[in-house]
């Protein structure tokens, strides 16, 4: 099994997500970073459940979480299936937007079951779950083995958001080419990923970073300066339709207009829906209204947070999933 | 003479950016709004200067204080040219790009020199000083007449930064003729003058106000609600170039995208350069690692601060000036 961890920054391997230690479960706080640096120690799966809900870790992170809370429920005794049950739904709905987590757990739950009444469950749950994030990785090196052929020597490559394993492995392997690059990263307001996550992650691997604000893509398209955007999605759809973090529809927009590629990373495509059908969820202006819970302004003026961005197929220039680059409007 | 201020919220009313009482000038200090009012009170020109150069106030607003910092340098005495070739020097220099303040200066500094020996000189530059705000009112108000023309009945309006009398009274007059509209404003990152000064003086004047982040005018043009981006403009050059507040050119390139007229409103065109001679001022990247004066990221995350971005002709529909609406590209 191959260990990515000398391609990931610190944030992005195993146990700098989460790690399960006798009965305890810690979890890194990615919301304290990077100018502070803890855990949050949970030791059931509804305080796991409920670590989630607080936001306590984000993207792929929850569902890493989740695998190794069912680890800890089977080591704390679960034995029946209607607890089994439980655990899965509490884990489940406590990211309603993670289809990938809740699509996982459900797929694991028929050989938990299976299993509850083996007198060594709680190993077998966690070979289990070490398989299952053995092969979440083969999908995520694949990604990133893809990406990398994306990138050229001396690229400028603007992201959005915390494009996780599929921006760093695709840096990572350009990297080991002998590849050199600038990232250019918006810090992606409201809650900051970009600033917080990406930036920082990239410094740590020695990478030419420049943190920008959201509205500074344009900008060094305009100089010259970027060859190519590329972004995760939080969907993929059958026609091509990207939906990620907001802010992505302006950079792609612009990205068209100086001719150069969008691509966006996929673990897999949506197959039932199509982009007509999708409805940005809209979260609480509030969190527009402060900055790292710093008020900006009064709770008089209204406030927008539309989480993300639909991005219709022509913008898209392809998506690069574990089977390859799937190629669209631009090359 | 007219009297604007039913048009304007309070920080863009003449003694809501400046007043000068006896031998004190108090300015509006807009680094804290909105969440704290309070005046930075000065003595002398060269207090006035400082204050000025520490950002005490911005926009058009140093031109406003910069004039009255002459009447302040007459009630002090001031008899000899030389002290008024020096205090003209400072003010002027407050403020590096400020063109249009020590334009204004410099034009009136004869008529300044031909009283200075006069027995009434406080008085006289008060009263030169009046005039000339008058002589920008009109410019504004007209500014404002043309600006409304340009807002049709249930229009969603994006903005930039702070656009100042342009914008406000574009609003104000559309809405004295019965026009509705809602306003989107981007928070304008680093300093957030969107946040903290439009979107409070938007709300003050009763208008439908929402506050987004730099990354979503796209969003919201995609969403069929934006009808028109109108801005202010830093520089407007002969060729139709319009020279913004940075993540200007993001939205005009989106507004392009989906059909929508950007225009910019100027005080007047700098015929003597063009866009090609243009080079953006490059500010400290610190400004992007700290929000309202607390960090985000440390000091070793490398971060970028274009000030402005250059809006080529082809993305600018038309300049909205005292002279009229100047229509390029796009109508």
């Amino acid at each position: 099994m191959n260990d990515l961890s000398p391609y990931l920054p610190r944030i992005l391997q195993h146990d700098g997500i989460c790690r399960l230690s006798g009965k305890k479960l810690y979890i890194t706080d990615r919301r304290v970073l990077p100018l502070c640096e803890r855990e949050v120690a949970v030791s059931s799966v509804r305080e796991a459940a409920k670590a989630l809900t607080d936001m306590v870790t984000q993207g792929g992170a929850p569902l890493e979480v989740s695998l190794w809370a069912l680890v800890l429920a089977a080591r704390l005794g679960m034995k029946d299936e209607q607890t089994l049950s439980s655990v899965i739904q509490e884990l489940s709905s406590s990211r309603k937007t993670n289809t990938t987590m809740a699509r996982t757990l459900l797929r694991m739950h028929p050989f938990l079951s299976a299993h509850l009444h083996d007198s060594d469950f709680p190993d077998y749950t966690e070979a289990l779950v070490i398989s299952e994030l053995a092969a979440f990785d083969r999908i995520y090196e694949a990604i990133g083995r893809a990406g990398a052929t994306l990138i050229g020597q001396g690229d400028g490559i603007l992201t959005t958001c915390f494009a996780e394993h599929s921006l760093f492995l695709s840096l990572a392997f350009a990297k080991a080419e002998g590849k050199e690059f600038t990232l250019y990263v918006p810090e992606t307001r409201p809650y900051l990923q970009g600033a917080r996550l990406t930036a920082p992650a990239a410094v740590e691997m020695g990478y030419r970073t420049c943190l920008i604000t959201d509205g500074m893509g344009a900008h060094y398209m305009k100089e010259g300066r970027i060859q190519l955007y590329l972004t995760a999605s939080d969907l993929y759809l059958a026609d091509g339709t990207i939906v990620n973090k907001v802010g992505t529809l302006a950079n792609a927009i612009a990205a068209r207009y100086y001719g150069i590629p969008y691509y966006a990373c996929s673990m897999g495509m949506d197959r039932n829906r199509k982009g007509k059908d999708i409805h940005a969820e809209e979260r609480d202006g509030d969190e527009v209204r402060q900055v790292n819970g710093q008020r900006i302004v009064g709770a008089d003026i209204p406030a927008l947070y539309p989480c993300f961005d639909i991005i219709e197929p022509g913008l898209v220039s392809g998506v690069v999933t574990a089977e390859g680059i799937c190629r669209y409007a631009m090359q």
